[in-house]
């Protein structure tokens, strides 16, 4: 059977150019040529094999992460990749390990808050990987608050010297990638103090192990904080733990962009403006955005796949078994995940751009619209990135028993994506961010202040307030205005309501403590509205090739009514839709469904993974899926011997056993 | 610190007897007294540790399951434990296994599907473990449609033999935990077939291995089917696979309660009622439920403590930290949790006396109550362990970063339970299989038979279709009359909106697959009813202890309140409660919060899990987390060495390169 496509009926099916809609979800042609290169690259490269992870030691699996590391620098250097090629080659590898913080926090550390000599004696030292770098931030007690870090970074006048040191247990570093074995140096997060002041957490290059015999220099105690969530997953890396004994540096290795200490141990603000630090900010999160929308998607297009394959049931007209697509249950799970993963797609291309705009504004000193791009871009990465853990899941669910297994690539996928709620802000804290945003947009409406970008239409409170949703019939709800409508007055309503319920309180910061999870509720509904009013954009936009346009226009309206559906009670409660409206919905959105069926596996394909990449013998292109199962549970180390190791020991006494009296 | 209780300022702030409460939630004194033995008896043993689960090999936890279970049975035997203190013993051991499947699924299979003569011969000899059991019913193609089986025992009467035969690949046995290495015999379930004509799926003992050297006889195929999700859990336990290739059982081992194989080939269906084996399914259904309060207990105790340990941000006025479980956010996903473990609890407890019932109808031939009996334990199933497993991943978001370390136990937790929304009924189509009863129950009101058990509030639907509810303030929602009504309202007028949906079908069949989704909507609010009922019943029945009646009371309202908030959208669009009315409940939802707060620590103390059962680091009894967080990463076979291996293949060749041409 090999070679056999067994989902040939299925893309025959398609109503729309799979290629032109490969090149809409990459972005551009060039980005579809590079990723699409790139991923074959790291495919074919037996190096990069993946499948027998789940069953390395742990020592095995770093040392495997480490083997690929070696390899894929390698690869890079020989083929002279561009940055841009190297990011996409160390994404299609597909093993969490130490390079990823070296080249994702490290090195953008050092260039945002290093100073020009600084960066001119560091960066050429981590770009050749002659030194191998984290971020040590969190520590043991202190994740989410970094304002409450407890490592001391204290000047020392006479030796020209920071002394770090970790006063307390709770003050070890604890959690960054790369440092518990591998990093040799490290940006260390410290509270400042000078001449007895504390300043506050400031960021410093910290050397940790000699770059000779790798063995931590004295004053450092370093290590690894043990096994994480899962099988393979993050224990291919090295987070760590690090705690430092009175342990000195150069004065010149404070990063002093924005501040610094002098020989006489002054403190000293630069004139770089603060804001600067929001700018990398955003950058990190609509990256984070981008990561939701691929890790949904490698979801989505296992489930989706193997649900055409999988049959349960008779069908009515008898013969073969109903595929489990087919089922209005299974499209009423999966196929809102399908919309998720390509709304999450736009939204991330939304945010490369509003990082241009942010960039350039900052360059003009226009921090105007900072704020706004700040809560945003919190808001979106909380928002995608809980729906993407969750998605997995459910995709994993839908795929029934087999989707348990480890071969099926979920569980390792679910494992390695849910750290993404918890790191780079945790998202109920984020979402909390946006909600202190949103009351001082409301508090400021009629003050003559115009709310800008993604709360502009708060700008448009009283229409929001009192108008009334004019959706008839079902087939209203393709309509983007009336669509849009419903979501800004659902999420200006919640604001005004959690405002005015605020304001009952004489004490504000009381009045928010108790009304968290009203406000997070608030702040959920504006980034949903967001998400949709880009999609709409998106389709509104210029898209070539046949049917492609339509097929997005499906998967928008299916995101936006299953979550008019998922939060009816917002939208009831707030009175911007009814509930004759909201059955017009569910309507709609099952007529959407059967349209958007037959075109289920083109959609996942035109996400352009290799089986490499998806890592699932359910989700394989070929559809092959039974046979490649039993090939690969063949493989596990239990099935080296028929009869296993420890049945003379433990079961064969068992049943040899005449310990009859005490059961009979 | 050893010794010292870091929670006892938690612990003084209870107000109830929390001793009194342990015996509430164990059921019984005697119940009690039992678990709290037990569970001693196996966390004192050392042979039954379990932190090191995450770094063993697969062979190596394997043979930890082997070994544990050898030395389970011969404590089972030495100490003569009776058959309620052996069910506790492994259930405390904590590690999945073959003889779960043994006890659990064998051995009642043929007390319920065989003959008083095939008990008599085979039970003993599997009551001592002299032969080990499985329950081999599911094939890798097909999982829910026990009828799709595609495994046949044909009947041969030249021998009196069946011929038991996998014809394809997709009719190999998948799943069957214990198969794969360690079952001597399994119950196999095959299309019967005799002269020709095929009786559909029965039960046969068959066996697999040679006793003598465990070797798999000829025509058995069989082995492990690799990994699955998460690192020690399942992997424990050795699911198999397995082919017959013509392979020759004799005539009467047929499992023949229920209908038998003449010496002639005739098929001859016995006198017994074949409802008998749905009693075995509520059986083993309430089980599950009562496991998944165990389940959803254990991952909140871990919550509650490390919230009450863990510290974020600076209080108001100052000082130490706020502890994370003052936080509204924080009580609004917690405390809802903790009442739904309680809830699930009491359902579960209602379970086993419904189950009771069942038994003496079938044992007077009444099978009346048997449909009601049917649709609400597989919808309870459905329920509670969709929201146990939803509810563990929550917990371990709520312990933030440390959460997703495997010492948190919380991992191991969720990727160990999550099966349960799979196995005994896939959960979305044992919400169909209710709904399919709702709407026959709705067809025949007004047709004199009255509904009856958990549907007697069907009885009702005049009142219930239009009454309004009385809510008018906030304290209204601690009347249980009104709760009662308002989730009545609900669940009926979403059952009969259905019904008109499908009415307006002309084909049933077609309208039932379209509006599938609706479907599972209106059967999960009929399941949320009976567990707001019977725990309403539980807090107006007798409770001994001070102040435990109040939490109860507390606990039940906010399962309530909370589930109003979560499906609000259907409240408010069957119009059974108003905009206004869920605003007073939200309102009165966040002082019962306030209200619990002081007792958390205590309600989850209740449970009397040992560290050993919880195997958390973050859920010590004494809170003294973090320096417990060091002593658990430092076991890491990573930390053996200081240097780690592979530095000098991978590592230092990197840092002493002089590629640099390429990237500079």
């Amino acid at each position: 059977m090999e070679g056999v496509d067994h989902l040939a009926d299925e893309r025959n099916k398609a109503e729309f150019d799979v290629e032109e809609m490969k090149i809409v979800w990459a972005g551009s042609r060039h980005a579809f040529q590079v990723s699409n290169r790139i991923s074959r690259l790291v495919a074919n490269d037996p190096i990069f094999e993946k499948s027998k992870r789940a069953v390395m030691s742990r020592k095995e699996l770093f040392k495997n992460t480490l083997k690929k590391s070696a390899h894929a620098w390698k690869m890079i250097n020989e083929l002279r990749l561009s940055d841009e090629e190297s990011i996409r080659f160390r994404s299609f590898m597909d093993q969490p390990g130490f390079v990823d913080l070296h080249w994702g926090m490290f090195v953008p550390a050092i260039k945002g808050q290093g100073t020009e000599e600084q960066q001119q004696k560091w960066l050429p030292l981590a770009n050749n990987m002659q030194i191998i770098g984290c971020y040590a931030q969190t520590e043991l007690g202190h994740g989410s608050h970094v304002q409450g870090l407890e490592t001391t970074a204290t000047f020392d006048p006479q030796t020209d010297q920071f002394i770090i040191h970790s006063p307390t247990q709770t003050s070890s570093k604890w959690w960054p990638g790369g440092l518990g074995k591998v990093s040799t140096h490290a940006v260390v997060y410290a509270r400042l103090i000078t001449n007895g002041k504390d300043h506050g957490v400031h960021g410093f290059i910290v050397q940790l192990r000699s770059l000779d015999d790798h063995s931590p220099l004295p004053g450092i105690t370093v290590g690894d904080i043990g096994m994480k969530f899962g099988n393979g997953a993050y224990n291919s890396m090295d987070n760590g733990f690090l705690k430092f004994d009175h342990f000195r540096i150069p004065r010149d290795q404070m990063l002093m962009r924005l501040s610094k200490v002098t020989r006489e141990g002054k403190y000293v603000a630069s004139d770089v403006p603060r804001q600067l630090v929001y700018g990398t900010m955003v950058f990190v999160r609509q990256s984070i955005v981008s990561n939701a929308s691929n890790a949904l998607s490698r979801a989505v297009c296992i489930a989706t796949r193997y649900s055409a394959v999988r049959r349960q049931f008779a069908s009515q007209n008898g013969g073969t078994e109903t595929q489990v697509i087919d089922y209005k249950t299974q499209q009423n799970r999966l196929f809102p995940l399908l919309a998720s993963a390509y709304a999450f797609r736009f939204v991330g291309e939304w945010l490369k751009w509003l990082y241009t705009d942010v960039t350039q504004r900052l360059e003009a000193s226009d921090f105007a619209t900072l704020p706004e791009a700040h809560a945003c871009t919190a808001g979106l990465k909380s928002m995608t990135t809980s729906a993407t853990a969750d998605g997995i899941e459910e995709c994993r669910k839908l795929c029934g028993g087999h989707g348990y297994l480890w071969c099926s690539g979920l569980p390792e996928l679910f494992a390695v994506y849910v750290p993404a709620c918890t790191y780079e802000g945790d998202n109920v804290v984020l979402q909390l961010q946006v909600a202190r945003f949103l009351m001082k947009t409301v508090s400021q409406l009629g003050s003559g202040k115009a709310p800008a970008g993604t709360t502009e239409y708060m700008g448009r409170a009283q229409h929001l307030l009192k108008c009334r949703s004019s959706v008839k019939k079902a087939e209203d709800w393709l309509n983007p205005g009336m669509v849009l409508e419903a979501f800004e007055a659902r999420a200006l309503r919640m604001a005004v309501s959690c405002a005015n319920n605020l304001s009952k309180f004489e004490n504000q910061e009381q009045g928010f403590s108790e009304l968290l999870a009203d406000l997070v509720e608030a702040a959920i509904a504006h980034c949903q509205l967001i998400v949709v009013s880009k999609f709409i954009a998106k389709i509104e936009g210029e898209i070539k090739g046949k049917g492609v346009k339509n097929q997005l226009k499906n998967l928008c309206y299916i995101y936006a009514l299953h979550l008019l559906h998922k939060h009816l009670g917002d939208f009831l409660s707030t009175d911007s839709v009814t509930p004759e409206q909201a059955s017009l919905a569910s309507h709609q959105l099952r007529s959407l469904y059967s349209q958007l069926r037959p075109n289920a596996v083109a959609l996942v394909d035109a996400f352009n993974y290799t089986d490499h990449y998806l890592g699932s013998v359910l989700g394989r292109y070929d559809g092959n899926v039974y046979p490649k199962l039993f090939e690969e549970a063949l493989k596990d180390p239990l099935n080296d011997s028929v009869v296993p190791d420890g049945y003379h020991e433990y079961i064969r006494p068992l049943i040899k056993q005449h310990i009859r009296s005490a059961r009979l």
